[in-house]
Parts: structure tokens; C-alpha cells; sequence
């Protein structure tokens, strides 16, 4: 178990600079929500799709016409559209204090089983934008379809730094 | 980001009334759990189905036999389960500070793609009872089948007023 | 509603050898995560799945291959695997103060109805150790294939005792 509140990521600007990460512009709704909620410490982000200026950058299913390679992808550009989103949201990356879960949804074959390996398209980019004592709790399923078609969807779930 | 617990929704029971809205029963579990658990001011609901007194109102498939019409309806009936039961554990929809998080699951053809406008029956309900500043957070997913055969299972989390 | 944090566990462990139930080795993360992050009194956890010692015990899709029973037993077996880990992270069950919610997602044939008798696998093992007065919420999904090729996964989220 990571305890959260402990280590703060006072780096994540820093390393994604490092990195020469670029985020994408940050998401807008496709319906009538908001693309988070915070209740005290804990900012509850919307679904994050693998999208740029709300155009679909992967379309298809994992197993079928996408690879384990296209997902894991697809993965990390909407992990890159939640950073956008929470660094609008908190004004700063530097604001996270631990990532509580992160759900990755994706659309699959019937038969499909590499789901470990998809989902880590988002969760290393946690990684090397936070740290390793930042990792976070994981839920991964397989998904009939999922918004616009893309083949993958995250949540995540933010504690913010007081 | 919407910040929880400023605007308080004093008028969400009063909105009702003026929209004519008359709530479902409140749904009562289908197994081993709870409608819902409170933990501190966060109200935790259970999945909630297009149901009135157990009995499916919808069945089927969105993009199959069901259209997006159809789903858009089930989505709003679940919502109206949901306000059903938040309001028999709470004891008014007024106690209710936010709307932390939506999550909408819609069973679905496997190319369906128009899955946000299906889960705007739901959103839009709360948008109409609750008002335009307690817009949620919010994740849809298209799913292989749902309990009882129904098109469209929603959850929500809730922030209580103190 | 159960409002947590009143009614302490303080007999799990005493149950769970009472029953002569015996946990698995806690599970071990397939990727970059953690099993769980405690934010404060919640301890939000991973996706647990009907594995020992990381190979599936069950494998394939309720309604097809796998029958209601054989969904019923794995449900059991991944709620085991959470205690598992519930108790390597907290020290001891008797730390859990409620289950505020439990997701239970199920790899169904496209038609497949019975969720709840599956989902109740894990719910009725959770009545059994923790009791009739911490019956959590529940979300229960059909989707469409889960990692490792396995029939059910769930995900806890816990209310920690002082």
C-alpha cells in the first residue's frame, strides 16, 4: 500500500520538462458534465479519451485492427490528456500529491488478454512524470465500445497537495 | 474543475416540483449489498438500473434493438432511481452539496459510437434538478450486458451538505 | 444507507478462522501499480482477480464456457484475493471499519442476465467475515474480456478504523 499525502510530486513539472513531454491542449466536454470535481482533497477527474482538440487520434479495437502497441499508445495520449486536464484544473502539476487509482478502460476482442500490457502505456507515464512512490492503484477492464469509437478510456483519481 | 461544497443545491426538491418530476420508488437491492454507504460527507451509491418496482422498463441492446432515443430515456429513468434513492437515504435531495462523479454504462453494439448523447438523459436530468453550477465529473463506458438485461446502469457519488 | 464508520469489524478476523476460510497469498501487480493508496480513512484498491500465486483458477466467459456457479466461485476467489491484500496492507480485517462500495465485472455472453447470483459470490463472502451491518454498495457490469483471459474482477473500495 502507498500511503498518499506523503511524498508530493514537487518535480512533476521539472520531469515533464525534462522529458520534453508537450501536453496536449487540455479536454472539453462532449455532454453536460464538467471534466472534474473536487471534494476536499480528492479531485475526481471525467473519462479521458485518446483525443486532440476532441478528434479521435485512434479509432478500432484492441485485438482486432489495433495492436498491443497501438494501445498502449492510445493509452498514454489519453493519460497525457489527463495531465493537460489536471494541470488546468490545479494551475499546476506540482499540485498532485498522490495518484489514489487510475481506471483504463479498453475496447477488445472477445479474446483478449494482454490488458496488463495496454494499461502500462498510461500508468509508466505516471511513472516517469511522478516517481516511483507515486504509483497508484489500478482497475483495467475490457470494454464492448467505448466514446467516438476510440479504443481506450482512463479515469484517474487525484489527491491535491493542501 | 467544479469545487464541491460551495453551492449547495437548496433548490433541487423545489426544481422537481416546478418540472412536474415525480420520482420512482426508491430501488431496493437484487443481492448481497446496500443502495448505498456513507463515509464522512461522501455518499456512496450502488449501480442503478431503469427499473420501477424490479421490473426492467427497457431491455435490450443501444444500436441494436434500442436507439439512441431509447437509451437516452433509460439513462434518465436510472438518474431518476438514483434521485429516488439518494433522496430516501438523505432524506431530501437539499442535503445534496455536489455531485462528485457520473458514471454511465451503456450496453452497446460493438460499433456504437454515440455513446455520450445516450448518457445526457442522465446528465441532463441532474443538470435540470440540480442546476448548471453542480455539473458533475463524469465517465461513460459501453459494456457487454448488463444485470436483468437493461440497456443503461448508472452509479453516482454524492457529496453530502453537512 | 449504512453510514460508515460506526459499526467496527472488530470480529473479522475471528470469523474468517471461525469459517476455516483460508486467504491466498495477497496478489502481486502486473504492471506499474500498487495494490492499493490509502487517502486518508479510504484505502482505495486494485482490480483483484481469481488468481493464486498469479495464475488465473478460472478462465473464459460466464453464460458461454463458465456456467453461474462457475462465475459465483471466482467472484468468491477474487474477494478472497482482496482480503488478502486488504490484510497485508492494513495489518489485520479487524482495521476495516465498512466497505463503502464494491465493483464486480463479470466477462458475459452478450445475453447473459443473472449478474447479481454471480456478483454475490464475493458479496455473500463479504457478509459472511464482515457481517450483516457493513453490507456495502455494489456496482455490477458485463464486459467484455478482463486481463489474464479471467471471468470476474472486482475492486474495493475501504473505509480504514482510526
Amino acid at each position: 500500500m502507498v500511503s498518499g499525502g506523503k511524498a508530493r510530486a514537487t518535480g512533476a513539472e521539472q520531469r515533464l520538462e525534462n522529458l520534453g513531454i508537450k501536453l496536449p491542449p487540455p479536454p472539453t466536454p462532449f455532454g453536460a458534465y464538467v471534466e472534474g470535481v473536487r471534494i476536499g482533497k480528492l479531485l475526481f477527474l471525467s473519462g479521458m479519451l485518446p483525443v486532440v482538440d476532441r478528434k479521435p487520434q485512434y479509432l478500432g479495437r484492441v485485438g482486432d485492427k489495433l495492436s498491443v502497441e497501438d494501445g498502449y499508445k492510445a493509452a498514454e495520449l489519453a493519460a497525457l490528456s489527463a495531465l493537460a486536464s489536471i494541470k488546468e484544473q490545479l494551475g499546476s502539476l506540482d499540485k498532485v500529491a498522490s495518484i489514489a487509482k487510475i481506471g483504463i478502460y479498453i475496447a477488445t476482442e472477445d479474446n483478449f488478454r494482454d490488458h496488463p500490457r495496454v494499461a502500462d502505456g498510461a500508468s509508466e507515464l505516471l511513472l516517469k512524470v511522478f516517481g516511483a512512490e507515486m504509483l497508484s492503484g489500478r482497475i483495467v477492464l475490457g470494454v464492448a465500445s467505448l466514446p467516438l469509437g476510440v479504443p481506450v478510456e482512463i479515469e484517474i483519481l487525484v489527491e491535491v497537495a493542501d
